[in-house]
């Protein structure tokens, strides 16, 4: 599957190759697993609400053995952290 | 109270005419009331999560007879629809 | 109509449960009418950017009697929202 | 430290429980530990850009044992996906 | 292309006028040139990451004669930002 | 003027000397001028509305002698297409 961002970056090859490096600086394993960062990956997809980078990074994360149950429960985490943040904001009405 | 916002259209005179006008456009009475439209502000400012947007309508709102009991429930949907608007990224991790 | 949302919650039963039930009290008559809360999700929705979302609540209001008339000034108040927001942050471009 | 969720939640006392309902049932183990999904809250903070919840949840997750060297690793990930989905959006330069 | 902002516009008249007048002032020519305007809001489409946005501003700038090199590297700009901002709040993991 | 993402980037050397390359790639000079990028840098932080990137890059720019009414120009634009964003979800009120 070739995303939208694959294709832009295709048309960018100077750039595309620091962000790839960039990429791989994040994704690859360090404190956290790999397995790790691609389940925080799919749930920021859905967090910043990108449904390219929820099926890319889902299609991703299934090939490297994370479970579909696995995913949606990093999924509904975003969801709630959306709700959250917004009731942060809203505390703004009670200022006085 | 002056906003950010408000600084900021003060350095462009002739943009801020023409928003001033956009804005009261949007926001006097028409198929829904003034009441209506200003607590759909503030519910809009919370979903976007501004701050400085949600302390200034809710003032505005106040001073239009608004109670602080309703605020909060236009708020809590904003909340609630920001949680749905991130389930629905979240189906893509079913796509086959 | 079935939206990405309730896929969603239907791959996720104990959590749908909850999340309803939340829905429920967000939504239903208590100081604001359920027709106040429906016009300001449909608004939240487009303030978020959620297609879908939109969709489906913008058709919950016309079930409810809601008219197209009444949505379309609700969404423009997030528009207008939507631009008012930056202002705010585009005021500390005067910061010394 | 009490958040401006935890205050705007205290105003809705009726909500609020079904909320926390709903909070714990997507923060609790499941497929994944609490630790994961701790991890994952503090990403998606970062990704939706919530000073206040990122500075909550970050408590929260140090209070549990996770290193703050575990804690920059997923906000990376949330960095690099604020990119990711800019460039999916980006590719609509090239339709023709 | 008619857009969806063109078709919503289109239903409401009185309104519409007042935001194409708005519109106007803000994308003529001022201490930036037109070409500079559109750069920018081709840009500002991918950073808010509005696919009809994008593909409406960048059909606009290729009739005023921008090239796609140009648009390119103003909607990498915009990735960049989308990036730092996270890291911003990244930053308050680290509050003590 | 040390920005939060600095600090963010200085607890993560071997991933701020990657990143650090991509920014520089993205805004030197290409077929857009380091002037113009630094214009839509500004209008992308004012797009996401983050506070902080504003800062930093309003007083980046100012030192490249960009003067302020250009960047309030380039704010505008900014404020103008997330309005515009809105009104293209807008138009799913009229999906029949």
């Amino acid at each position: 599957m070739r995303s939208g961002a694959d294709k832009f970056l295709g048309e960018l090859p100077e750039i595309a190759e620091k962000f790839m490096k960039f990429r791989n600086a994040v994704m690859s394993e360090g404190k956290l697993t790999e397995r790790e960062k691609m389940l925080i990956a799919v749930a920021c997809a859905v967090a910043v609400r990108c449904d390219a980078c929820t099926e890319k990074h889902a299609a991703e994360a299934l090939k490297m053995g994370i479970g579909k149950d696995e995913l949606k429960e990093a999924a509904a985490v975003a969801a709630l952290i959306r709700a959250g943040s917004a009731m942060n904001t809203a505390s703004r009405i009670f200022l006085d």
